[in-house]
């Protein structure tokens, strides 16, 4: 492993994080709040970690898909790390575990938080608390990328590991201009969504920071009831829309920038997730249809609630944890599926499950018929084996992590129901579960192991597992 | 397709469904019970249509793997259609659903009950319904196959199809013979528990059905508290010990009965089956140990309900609804994992975690060594990547499956580890769940819909999915 070129990566990842911290401090000193020591500290902690690494120049530019990994995986640690000090100095909230987990949460947008209210939280605090959904949703690497050069010509394996999906493709043969245009979409759709939001009358800091919770599919919000709180049906459909946009695969906008937005609408991808969205919407709806004044309203909650989980955002209208058993087990079942690969949602992603269900199919007709040749297609080509065995092994290593997970959880004796949505919404990056962690309820309840299983959770489910596999394997560690 | 080869062995499997019956009925007259209604009308009605599909005799030998599927995924409906007729017409189960539910349940040996009690139920039915366990666990085919020539030297398709496991041999190049020598060591075995638990003062009757549900590990009984009716700790080891017993593959019996005990013992799978038994037993002892009077009596309960939930019989001695939330994670895993493949237990099977666990290391292991060539080995041998992606798609099936019963159950608004377990416990052929349905609970509360989801679920289970599938595929049903 080239150790060197590893520390060369961080420590640019430290400044970077740096740099993202004193503009949120600088936020904090907009609205008159004392920043020294919450920001400050951590910008100089930061500073003078990345200056040390800094001096370790790499020696060789060998940089395989395992120090990708490796690097990709301690930057997200570090990263959570480091961004837990301000929450941790400022008094809120005593325990860095707790600023851990709600880092952690952060960065992996999923917006499951520790805190039952937040609203007395000063505003710089909860800037830089919605912020890492944006910056954790497209990823931090594929920003560095974009801005400076980072591991040469083999910066692919930094976005591989890095980026959501069963098969990662550049847009443009250079990997540095991929990361370019993905940054240039990802921020024009958000400023987007803040005028949008603007002009519907939110105020400005509340619609940049929704706009952030929304654009990395995060769901962190500066009200404790959430969305509920505006009681505004145009943000609401807004937030909706902006939701379900942030959880398509991000190759489709570019595809529609270079005057192709016809071949984004043929995305097998894109058509099935819509295809969910829709079905679970209709079927909420009609399932909590009394329990709303009217079915335009129960549509309008289902839609968000829907577009919420199956984005793997978490923002919520109203309290689906009241809603009939019917629809809780939709909830969970759009919460596994999750977003589009290639986009900032979480979850198992629609292209593996649709892999996953031709997959299946191919195995019956060849069953069938033992001498034929059955290949799978999916989004007009030929699936390489490789993927369709990495799509099958992934739901395996899922299935053990969620089992492992749920049994460590439940040593602190909550609730069937409790207990398994709260992995399951971390391991997908969503954010509320049911019963004590329903959207209307908070993480706080549950033991320091807990939550340092749960960050584990939303790490792994994150960064896709593998990278996390590969940094906690020996051999790698071996110098040869 | 052969359809007047299927009409051949359904007629044979009808015939022998007459014989069971009217040895059930020869057990209530015994009682001096009438049966001239209840068993009489049944026996004459199957004796009838096996007699009408007598006349078709089959005009070529050609039988493949999909006749094969089709032909015991019709026996098994078949059977569990027309042995549900002596509960209907005893009058003491009014819905045919129920009734169809519950011998469904007896023939898969999940042994999950609609009943809340039994013990005023004729001793006729007792015996008929406790048979259905025995008859189901070996398989109905696999008997036949034994005793009658039924599709020539292409009888192995009946037996890959009837028999559970990711990869079904032979015990001898025979596959009649292989019939034979698996159903000697089932009577062997059965004869040896009716034996130690008379030994042990338990009834004749009582011995002989409580056999019945550990042989194939069913898990109906005559009492409704179950085993911990008998409030006898000798007893509870020796089904505790014959389940387990009962979960391991038979083939290592053969090798035990042709003297190489030793080649037995170093099976992968049950070293295993038998450590994930060991450490689930001291966990949850270990969890449970403040709720009864000492860690012996604790241990006891542990290891009967593991013992139990991992061969997915469904015996209790206690019931396991109260225990606490981390037993139940353990309970719910085991549950999942089930028993060894080639024995009579339900679940995922032994093997299938471990060829999982193994595949997954190998593409951690593949993945950092891009050029490496990786054998995955199980068993000693080198295992087949038609096996490995076989398991795979396995668990990408069974994990679809449950997720749309779910759906389907949940329509019902019971709660969700109810809906949940009830699912798990009918795929994986176990009997109890938590919730409403946990071990005294029953499943008479669920509508006519559920119920049909969780008997197709419970066969799904026990055939392990492909063979229904392929009955249910159109393209199957074609003539050429």
């Amino acid at each position: 492993m080239n150790h060197r070129m590893i520390l060369f990566i961080l420590s640019r990842v430290l400044l970077a994080e740096a740099v993202l911290l004193a503009g949120s401090a600088f936020v904090g000193l907009l609205y008159g709040e004392s920043v020294l020591l919450t920001f400050g500290v951590p910008v100089a902690l930061l500073l003078a970690c990345a200056a040390v690494m800094w001096c370790f120049k790499p020696r060789s530019h060998d940089f395989y898909a395992r120090d990708g990994m490796v690097a990709v995986s301690l930057a997200w640690i570090l990263m959570s790390a480091f961004g837990a000090l301000p929450f941790w100095l400022s008094g809120y909230m005593p325990s860095y575990v707790d600023c851990f987990f709600e880092t952690v949460s952060g960065f992996t947008t999923t917006g499951a938080s520790v805190l039952p209210a937040v609203e007395h939280l000063p505003r710089g605090l909860l800037f830089w608390r919605s912020f890492t959904h944006w910056i954790g949703g497209m990823g931090v690497l594929v920003f560095l990328m974009a801005i400076i050069p980072l591991a040469g010509d083999r910066s692919m394996h930094l976005m591989r590991a890095e980026s959501p999906g069963p098969s990662v493709g550049k847009l443009v043969p250079r990997a540095r201009t991929s990361a370019l245009i993905l940054y240039g979409m990802y921020c024009a759709l958000t400023i987007a969504q803040i005028i949008f939001l603007l002009a519907g009358g939110m105020p400005l800091f509340d619609s940049v920071v929704h706009t952030f919770g929304t654009a990395g599919t995060g769901g962190f919000s500066i009200k404790n009831t959430s969305i509920m709180a505006y009681n505004s049906p145009y943000a609401e459909i807004v937030i909706t829309v902006f939701m379900l946009l942030f959880g398509v695969n991000f190759s489709l906008y570019y595809l529609v920038l270079v005057r192709r937005p016809l071949e984004a609408l043929k995305s097998e991808e894109l058509q099935w997730y819509l295809g969910f969205f829709a079905a679970v919407t209709l079927l909420i709806a009609f399932n909590i249809r009394d329990m709303y004044d009217s079915f335009a309203t129960a549509l309008r909650h289902a839609a968000f609630q829907t577009s919420s989980i199956i984005t793997t955002t978490g923002y919520a209208t109203t309290d689906f944890n009241l809603w009939p058993e019917f629809s809780h087990a939709l909830i969970i079942l759009v919460m596994i599926v999750g977003a589009c690969a290639g986009s900032t949602g979480g979850g198992f992603k629609v292209s593996r499950v649709v892999i996953l269900v031709k997959s299946i199919r191919r195995e019956v007709y060849r069953m069938l018929h033992p001498r034929a040749v059955a290949h799978i297609k999916f989004e007009g080509k030929s699936l390489d084996t490789e993927i369709v065995h990495g799509v099958l092994v992934y739901l395996g290593l899922y299935v053990i992590i969620a089992m492992v997970s749920a049994l460590l959880v439940a040593l602190d004796g909550y609730d069937h129901t409790t207990t398994v949505t709260a992995v399951l919404s971390a391991l997908n990056n969503v954010g509320p579960g049911l019963g004590e962690v329903g959207p209307m309820g908070n993480y706080g309840l549950f033991s320091a192991v807990s939550k340092l299983v749960l960050s584990a959770d939303m790490l792994i489910g994150r960064l896709e597992i593998i990278p996390l596999i590969v940094l906690c394997t020996p051999s790698v560690w071996r110098r040869r």
